[in-house]
């Protein structure tokens, strides 16, 4: 069992029957009852919390607002934690160096209880060198060719998007994925950060995308929400989304990295945030968890540049990828979440070389944007998979006409759908 | 000057006259010319922005990309940081508690240098002490009835609402206000926080509400945009808004309080954020600073509880103010930012007692939020004034009709913006 720290705030599903009077009035009983209070959507889980902690100050408030209880009580100790099982988590581990040794020692107190997927990026050509002491499955181009066909693995799986065939070929529900150029962090009092534990309790505590909470995340030991901030809202919805970030080297792009150098990023912010639906936000793929069973076919490796190498800043498929994530939760209402864990991220590449790549991407940046603003899904559309398939048609119509790489990405999203598909129904 | 820690990143007007060539197509000349380059909107300031380093590594990339600008250069030491002048500066606080000595000095080494304007609680019945060492106009009932009369000063100015006639007055372009029960914050480094100038930091330096930055406020030292921020977007928009937080006691409501009676804000966050565009949040007043020739009469005292209270969770006036403004910030296209400054906020107050008057704030929310949620406001309405004014039309009919407080919401908003008005033009 991994632990997470949290508690079940909104989300528990307390087993207590109730019957409320307000005002004199009985409201609703048991089960199959309006979930809201009169003169106002207070509804019935909140009041059963407030009730639950069995404090002398919230009884009496109860008692003074003439709400009447009729409970089978359970106590507050007794109110799971936001944990998620050990057998839930697949760690993808996109191999794009050869000698994993000293990545994967350094993540070896947090991530050897986990099962791992290590994907080897089919460009390499040398052997893994994988220590020993993991639970791992090792993926090479061999598998890809098999599941997707050689054509399409190059086309889909190169360099970093190699991860991608773990995220396909995973059967669990939340997978966690960190680059292999990355460190355990340490917080900011020097305590070494459990990066998969952090991103667990993301996925697992509820997000909060339909109103803003000054307070970060109210489902975090210490915190709450603000004031002013409804109730009927403080269930959250599903997390599908962890984004962490990146101590030492930021994810900076190339010409933001050559302008500075020596910038490095040493702020260790202490909070995790839901961004609010209807933001947009880059996502990058170098330190994410996510919820497979829910968003997963929405990862996937669709926006390949043409001079794409094998360093971030010369990539933009999970920047793209990150966009339509962002778009799909936004229309299945469920959240994405940024900030803690932080990884240490190390230097690799050479910036002032990799702008002549990157300088694409910068520029196709300014026509993605505007088309994800303004991205419509349909009712319709209640699964990842149907959103991808519709906004891969929307792509196509309305940004594959400005560049051919916008068209090949909605190719790839159709392709990546199919394979999806595949997977599951051979899995089932 | 108060200086602030910050650098001119993307609006500073380098003043340099270009002449850009890229792929020996000469694209624009002087100031007179097409904003963006072709295949991108890498617009001339960003590109500017580049060369102002002098740095080898960037020379060399705009070589490489075959860009040849012609430039009177600016020294990067000469461009100006975010600053704001002493004298475009009102601290405003509203005294709801007539000993303000240990509040004032304790605040001392932060607000001496500005001119301060307190306000006195027209109910508060104690002579005001204030200590000596500041420079200070107090104002009272006498001032409120002379400027809005008796019957509309006792509507809008009683309580915390006493800071709102501060607002009204002041002729300065920033005004920062903090409520009386809080003093100077530590950071997590122990260091006393300078929250006026954390404040006009974030007034002074762009927000960007139209895309998520997920490295949080990118103006600041040491942090920048993430990879896939599109470079159109690095300018930002003008921040109208600054909401700053609370260690020791947050700003929670009454029952959130009264249920876990030992809880206290230990986290220091070390990080502003712009709140995206369409997003709401709940303003609390405790906090904040605003640009007041931008979005001055958006904070008001509209909603007044029935039963309100001299506590800041028996009232609401703030939250619901924070709302119109931040639907006026997005129809205007500018930002709110929150996090720091934090204060140190100390206990006032009893939650459990309080329990009986939020009680009906906290319902009211609920209404309130759908209604913020879907306010259009016509491209005619281009003043924080002009929102406002139709703004309460739409509450006058759409919530109106819900509760009498919405009504007497609506009314008190268009006295406010007629007030406004007058003052205005008694001081030009």
């Amino acid at each position: 069992m991994a632990t997470v720290d949290g508690r079940n705030k909104c989300t528990g599903k307390l087993k207590f029957i109730l019957s409320y009077t307000i005002n004199k009035q009985i409201l609703f009983q048991g089960m199959s009852v309006p979930r809201t209070l009169r003169a106002g959507k207070l509804n019935e889980k909140i009041l059963q919390l407030f009730i639950a902690t069995g404090k002398d100050e919230v009884l009496s408030f109860i008692r003074e607002l003439n709400i009447h209880p009729v409970i089978t009580p359970v106590l507050p100790t007794q109110m799971a934690q936001f944990s998620v099982k050990d057998e839930d988590v697949d760690i993808v581990i996109g191999a794009v160096q050869s000698d994993l040794t000293s990545f994967m020692n350094a993540w070896k107190p947090i991530i050897s209880r986990f099962h791992l997927i290590i994907v080897k990026d089919p460009d390499l050509k040398e052997d893994l060198k994988v220590p020993e002491g993991f639970d791992v499955n090792i993926y090479t181009k061999a598998d890809m060719d098999q599941v997707a066909g050689s054509a399409l693995t190059s086309q889909l799986f190169s360099g970093f998007s190699c991860r991608y065939f773990g995220y396909l070929i995973s059967k669990k529900k939340y997978v966690i994925s960190i680059d292999d150029d990355c460190l355990p962090a340490k917080d900011d009092k020097g305590f070494q950060v459990d990066a998969v534990a952090q991103h667990l309790f993301n996925l697992a505590a509820p997000a909060t995308p339909l109103f803003f909470n000054t307070l970060y995340d109210p489902y975090r030991k210490g915190a709450d929400f603000v004031r002013g901030y409804p109730f009927s809202m403080r269930e959250g919805v599903t997390c599908a989304l962890s984004c962490g970030l990146w101590l030492n080297l930021a994810d900076l792009d190339a010409p933001t990295q050559a302008l500075k150098p020596e910038q490095r990023n040493s702020r260790y912010v202490d909070a995790v945030l839901t961004i609010p639906a209807k933001a947009l936000m880059p996502m990058s793929g170098i330190n994410i968890g996510f919820n497979r069973e829910v968003l997963g076919p929405a990862l996937f490796p669709g926006l390949k540049l043409a001079g794409e190498g094998k360093f971030r800043w010369e990539t933009m498929e999970d920047v793209f990828g990150g966009m339509c994530a962002k778009v799909i939760c936004d229309h299945l209402k469920i959240g994405v979440k940024t900030g803690l864990p932080y990884v240490w991220r190390q230097e690799r590449g050479d910036a002032v070389q990799s702008l002549k790549k990157e300088w694409e991407g910068v520029k196709l940046m300014e026509e993605v944007i505007p088309f994800f603003q303004n991205v419509k899904l349909p009712v319709e559309a209640v699964t990842a998979e149907d959103c991808l398939v519709e906004i891969s048609k929307q792509i196509k119509e309305k940004l594959g006409p400005l560049n051919d790489v916008f068209g090949q990405a909605a190719d790839a999203m159709i392709q990546w759908v199919n394979l999806w598909r595949k997977a599951g129904s051979s899995s089932s």
